[in-house]
């Protein structure tokens, strides 16, 4: 029995022709910015992003921390919707890397409440100072919702006004420019950082860019180094994430209609679905005893993650075959059958 | 025109007896432990309080921070109600001086809701590792509110459950044990450890105190250090704090009383002021343009502290005489008759 | 017997004039800026020094530190002379509040060496910035010793050169000015901030300064009130404070010469003492088994400090009397000999 | 012209055999420890150096600072020798990532002096705490040298009576294997935490292994993540450190011979060489006006590194030919007669 493994798009595996450019690539010492491959990706990242430079990192979760440790002084606060990843798995980053504090605003699937993030900037001397507004797009715990360009446009301008820089977590940013069916760098326009993963649903192996400003790069590659990130022959990786950057985005829109397909099928099947929420590769299902629901799914070969108690995340990627949602919906049924036997 | 001043019960200044305690208080270095004075106030208030010691540091803030310091590992959270002093009025300290991230659970009038505080604790290793249960009362931004004792039971309950230890930020616990009508030790009972202010409600013009069990007071008395805190010949403090630890919780009784005749005026007033929460010596009344309200207050000899940009609030203490609360009313009375003008 | 107490100048205990004035103090609410008695020291001790600015705190580490966290940038070092108290007596603090790491240079007599100093500045991006350069003045652990004002100048520059800010701890900054016949201020003179405490060599029971340029002041507060150095009616200190720092230097040419009697008697029982280093109100001597030797001479009604396993640290000030020094003598005299009895 | 490349063993490229082996890894999401190629690596390595567990990650850098985050509380000390890539190479990562504070003692030859270990070692309340004692075998900047084993059980031994963990930065801990002609784990055997690196001498293109006890893994995996080394198909990386761990010992006898011949031509050229240190594959050269030789020697083909004003260092690596020392040999003849022409 084939495993289908809706875990995350994370799980996804190098492709034949990612495989080959590792094989091949042209390698050098990272740490002296020596390496051909990388250099090449950082430039193919900043173009393609519409950003000044970029800088490869082991980790979407490195390129955040990077970020918050470039934008925050220490002790400052980090605006952020809630639920957002750097604040919920990046297990306490925030506090231990900047000095950080979160203050996380009320946030729709994924999209910020405006007047709350206004009010959520301080300006007392009695409390810690505003240092960083932050949006993740798509938003992960939200559903894989995707943040419209307007509201990011509205939280840029409500930054600009207070002098606060700002930061997308990108990690799935691609997904968010298939939603939208505009380019990459639109999503990414008017933010000062930007983090984005080859790893995801682009299907690289290891890998993730920060895209900044020119006058950014220096501190991001010394904290990227204090952090253990300077990795020697990265060109490996990098060789990879070339290919992902080409050829992952045009996957996704096949991710998404697999989620849509997958989201109605479970809404067939009586299980609560937000279909709103379902706009790109992620499907949030309320289920009763998840936990249980999910290790007795594990048994009939489908694979997925509970969250808390009540719900169950499954994540479509390019690793599935046009069978795979038909055949885990059956499943999935079958695991519902038993549970209510 | 005498000003009467409501901003805060920090106000308060030293009474006769604690300046004549502090001229003839018997001192010696505290950092060698070798101040008699200081000595007594904390075995005083151990012994009040009933835990095991007590270690005198000059401010609340240093108190909460390094019980925070000796519970959490870093990058541990601490799970706290919404608006906890700790988070909002303790700049960043969370941060930078215990690498710690808050987890803010929803708390009407600073009862934390208790379904929420136990699905708030962490357990995956993919988020960070809850590290502590933090109350406060009175809790001070939801209205100087008390959390009943049978409350504080369930979540002592809830974290010996998951082996979590439990912080009490008692800045105002003796404001809250003369509204319970109880032993102060009462209200600290059940708890790790204690932050206890001297320089609020009961008067003294600089002091708190952490109460903690004895193994882990080298711990906290390192980290007092490291933050500045070791003080010499703070007996000249301690003489003080020990007339307002013996005598101070008398007055509050009175304090809560003006501030209940004040909520009460508010309201005929027309001012919206939320009753039920006033329970002890603080008024939060809603005010449209509360700083342009406060600044006109300030101009007729009222002073208040506007929160945002529609709370201002008041707080009653020993040094206010029996006529200026009906004094401060008709003055209140004014400022509003000159804004609707 | 009276005790002989020469384990440092620490635990001089306020005066009746300092008494006097902490009991009449005009006080308020410091952490609102509205004491007068704080404002006034700080305005004292910014004109005495001939800084711009200053800010009153519980201790001298908390001065130190704060300086270092306004200084200092995550992860970068702070070049200070072998032996500075902000390294060796300030426990830790330099990593946990600053992420800052310590560079130290060779330093004779508290003297940096200007070569290894310059040699200590990095421009590698491999290596952890240099942030600042701190010096200390007198430099306790080399002796009590006077760093001459042409180090500090020549050090200032290096400084310049190199773009880098400068701190002087001045923990004891009035007795290098003592022994240098010169006013405070040329000893303060050039450095971006400089500590200063009250409550040693000056005599007031608590309390320490750090003199700062306005525009680093807002972040000062900052930081002092994130470490809990809010204090409020904090003019009581203040007040002693002020007796401090106008009439306390006029006693510190008496430490020096006590502590050069002191000195003398030493060599002439036999131990070695380094009288060059002998400056101030400090005399180091070697013992063999100097916690034993320490323990049999507090017995016999004399204190002083044992460091590692043979060095005794004895300190002068001025709650010393005239009999004082020939009577230490005389018991050192006598655990001496029960020692090699 | 062929460019020998002497800066560093780190700018090894994976040979044939490493890119045959990423390309054909069977993968799996790390992150879920379900990379059934990361597995073995890490089994193999624990084997191999004779420890319960293994954890792979991007750097060295990460391997040691995580290492230091489980030993110490914040504020503690870690007592290292003098030169230790963790102090001089980890960017201020000690003081932000851990909140700790390195104190360095003298190490000839990257030996420690046992005595002033010993003396290191703080036990008094008004310092910081000793939390750890590190070694680097074989210390790069005391010349690629070895510690004898003797030594390390010294320090061990030092370590548990004072009830101190211990961790050997061993990233060159095969060099030291081959210099001694032992095992690779009796170099490893009775310390705490061991680091060893893949992708220097031992020619991977990227990774590094911390080795601990079981109990130390759930926590070094949760500061991995939150450093951001939670990778995801890290398999494509552990498949070329398989590789590196099983083939690459056997070059580094080469590796020392080729260095032992480049330091005796470098002799003869006149230029200062301590032969004692040369030891593996590491050649420090006293060179006047070190960085301007560089860009010489740059310009005829050989690379090398500057260290301050007056020293080179070359590192010989199993990318070089058999003709590559003679070769370099005579452009640094050059090179130098360039100079006093």
């Amino acid at each position: 029995m084939r495993t289908i493994d809706l875990r995350s798009d994370t799980v996804t595996r190098p492709t034949p022709a990612m495989r080959r450019a590792m094989a091949e690539a042209e390698v050098g010492d990272d740490v002296y910015r020596e390496d051909p491959t990388v250099n090449r990706l950082e430039a193919l990242a900043a173009e393609t992003l519409g950003c000044e430079r970029a800088v490869f990192m082991p980790s979407g979760t490195m390129t955040n921390q990077v970020a918050l440790m470039v934008h925050l002084k220490r002790g400052a606060e980090v605006i952020a919707p809630e639920g957002a990843h750097i604040y919920e798995f990046e297990p306490g980053a925030i506090g231990v890397l900047s000095g950080g504090v979160p203050r996380l605003v009320p946030a729709p699937y994924g999209v910020p409440d405006l007047e709350a993030l206004r009010r959520a900037i301080h300006t007392s001397p009695h409390q810690a100072p505003t240092g960083l507004i932050a949006l993740e797009n798509t938003h992960n715990l939200a559903g894989g919702t995707v943040v419209p360009l307007e509201v990011q446009r509205k939280v840029q301008e409500i930054a600009r006004t207070a002098g606060l820089p700002t930061h997308l977590d990108g990690a799935r940013l691609f997904n968010a420019a298939t939603y939208l069916k505009v380019p990459a760098r639109e999503v990414a326009a008017g933010f000062d950082t930007v983090s984005v993963c080859l790893s995801k649903g682009l299907g690289a192996p290891v890998g993730s860019l920060l895209l900044l400003p020119k006058a950014l790069e220096p501190e991001a590659r010394r904290y990227r180094k204090m952090l253990g990130g300077g990795m020697r022959q990265a060109g490996v990786l990098a060789a990879a994430g070339i290919v992902a950057l080409q050829e992952g985005p045009a996957h996704l829109e096949r991710d998404h209609q697999m989620a849509r397909a997958l989201a109605e099928g479970l809404v067939r099947l009586g299980l609560g679905v937000d279909l709103k929420a379902v706009q790109t590769n992620m499907v949030y299902a309320r289920v009763p005893e998840a936990p249980r629901f999910v290790a007795r799914l594990a048994a009939l070969g489908v694979r997925a993650n509970a969250l808390g108690t009540d719900r169950v995340r499954f994540v479509t990627h390019r690793d599935l075959d046009d069978a795979d949602i038909p055949q885990a919906l059956e499943r999935i049924a079958q695991a519902l059958e038993r549970t209510s036997a």
